[in-house]
């Protein structure tokens, strides 16, 4: 058989996306997905859209677009970042994406040839580094406190690697749930531009805060052009439609978009004209803080819930945002067989958080939990399940 | 400022799209795009579509979906070519994609190392070009006549490169319009067997066909499961929504899949959707039948108006279906220059078809015409101006 490319040896898919292949039993609490809850879609105001969008200009739509981004699109997304995050920015600036997924794809292909480094946090989002793995990247993580990345850490690699890039996802972190605290925000842009390093900000959570004040961005800090913020409506709009944006310095965003035409040409019309449509009506922010709600009782249930049920041993987070707590058992207790037995006998779902390391090896006692898409006396019933696990395994 | 990956120094961005940017003049008549004619577009179906699929699931559709794709789709999709193409194929052997580009990249992200070689037609879609040379492989192409590609040809390349992939568009291919045999066809499959090579069966334009009868794909030769089948609703249901598929042996489907996590975790549900609904109700095939008359009469009037008005050395193809014709001026007649000239003087615009060659001095004398975009009246007028020019060219 024609043999495949050597960026596939080390690749073998989403460990979680196949984890939860196994998971279609409805019976099953699952703490163990990153998806928004249903209930959050706003399915009637999406459907108005769509027959408004289709009757004005429906042949339009159903046209071949351009790489770059479906006009209204692009100057509905500037728009709302300047309003909303205070970042300026014109269509040089922007790129529409099929989701932040590809946003990260495609600062690979234009930045990475195999072997160049990539800084990551430690722990962080397993989608991304099995990007960088198809990458051929060589991967340096980074630890972090409860305000984050640690600077100095950060830094002494940063001289002792020169990676290109720095991956980070500074609010409400997957799979943390940690927020980048604002000094950290601005040493981090400061680096950037000292060591020629450009930073991905994937930021598709900043809008789900429960509490506390918002952060600026990395990117409000940018004077030297360095950091490409990724943005998402996965997690506010809808992430079936695939539809986001890269925003960054215009030499940056142009070679993305050479990338991009060999990708999938772009992205799809429809879902950026909704996406467009859904800001430029005003319809974003409300939508937002209806649902946010919704999502901090179900937050506040399970810290609840963990405070009850869990043992003192494990360390949670409590995050001010997101859809992610982590926890951490003592070393030697291990989250892998913990998982198997959960989902067995217990009916309960969360995932190993060894996935979500450079290193497997150093995350073997920790767990990720998402309190998003259960209703709220599931996540009770789940997590004094899992704390009697947790128990048992001390 | 951070330096660039390698296989970004060859790469500029399609020259087509480019230089397309420029018309944006109503008056220039436009022999340039591939787009299909926008009043081909079923707005009014897809409409009722729309409003069904959101109303009857609209939070599935809005959700997350599986990177395989979006179940309902690849049922649909299975059965219209297990019908239509007579190829059987289940679960198994599908992707879907977001439109047929993104096939040819994740083929190459899954199969080729940089310097691996890859086997073209010559000329072949630039689009593919740009893809192969992101990828960094070594193209190597190869000659065509009025049948296709030349198979000793074919096979004695075959032998020295040793190629990983062979790209081909068997029918009305883009740029010539010209098909392959069908003998050629079964000689395809069989190299590809003999030597462990690759076939991508880029197959976008087969539906659109205006004369004789349709030919099986290569796909149904594959014994040897080595052709990987892309199939796109672009040409006969809308570009915009992006979505096509690519049909394939289970263990190569399985690495395309792998590389798509990591693209664009998955194509946007709500398009999957609308190709599902459209074959399902059964609605492609009278579709595609209620467009083809116009299409023909588009092509025929194209090459009346080439009989009458251009000169006798520009040897141009006469397709059986498909969306362009090819010409070809005595050599020395440099078709580039001639193209500024046709858009600054006459408003007429072609495409200069240097641009469809590994290397661009092979084809100086050469011109893709495309007939969709445009009127009957516009194209008669077009073709008589460009027949002008060109007879001052000689």
């Amino acid at each position: 058989m024609t043999k495949f490319a050597d960026r596939m040896e080390h690749v073998s898919g989403s460990a979680i996306r196949e984890l939860f292949k196994l998971l279609g039993d409805p019976e099953i609490i699952s703490f163990g997905g990153g998806n928004p809850a249903k209930e959050t879609f706003p399915v009637d105001m999406v459907m108005g859209i769509c027959d408004d969008l289709l009757t004005q200009k429906g042949t339009v739509l159903l046209q071949y677009g351009a790489t770059e981004g479906y006009g209204p699109y692009l100057d509905a997304y500037i728009d709302y970042v300047g309003k909303e995050k205070g970042i300026k920015a014109d269509r040089s600036n922007v790129l529409a994406i099929t989701g932040s997924m590809q946003g990260i794809d495609l600062i690979c292909r234009a930045f990475i040839n195999p072997g160049d480094a990539i800084m990551v946090e430690s722990p962080t989002f397993l989608g991304a580094l099995q990007t960088f793995n198809l990458a051929q990247a060589k991967l340096v993580p980074v630890s972090m406190d409860e305000e984050g990345v640690i600077i100095e850490e950060l830094e002494e690699k940063i001289k002792l690697h020169r990676p290109k890039l720095y991956y980070c996802i500074p609010t409400f972190q997957n799979p943390t749930g940690r927020t980048l605290s604002l000094e950290r925000r601005r040493r981090v842009a400061e680096l950037a531009a000292k060591y020629d390093m450009v930073v991905i900000e994937d930021d598709p959570y900043c809008e789900l805060r429960y509490r506390n004040e918002p952060l600026p961005c990395i990117k409000t800090f940018d004077d030297a052009g360095q950091v490409i913020l990724l943005n998402s409506f996965s997690k506010t709009l809808s992430p079936g439609i695939r539809v986001g944006a890269a925003l960054g310095a215009p030499e940056k965003i142009r070679k993305l978009t050479i990338c991009k035409q060999s990708a999938d040409t772009h992205t799809a019309n429809i879902t950026q004209a909704i996406a467009a449509e859904f800001m430029a009506r005003g319809l974003m922010k409300p939508h937002i803080e209806s649902i946010l709600p919704g999502y901090n009782s179900k937050m506040n249930a399970m810290l609840d819930a963990i405070d009850e049920f869990f043992p003192k041993e494990c360390q949670c987070t409590r995050p001010d945002g997101g859809l992610f707590i982590w926890g951490k058992m003592p070393d030697g207790v291990l989250t892998l067989p913990l998982f198997e037995r959960a989902v067995k006998e217990y009916k309960v779902a969360f995932v190993p958080g060894e996935h979500f390391f450079c290193d497997p090896a150093i995350g073997r006692s920790t767990l990720r939990l998402n309190f998003s898409a259960e209703p709220i006396d599931r996540i009770c019933k789940g997590i004094e399940m899992l704390g009697g696990l947790l128990k048992e395994s001390l």
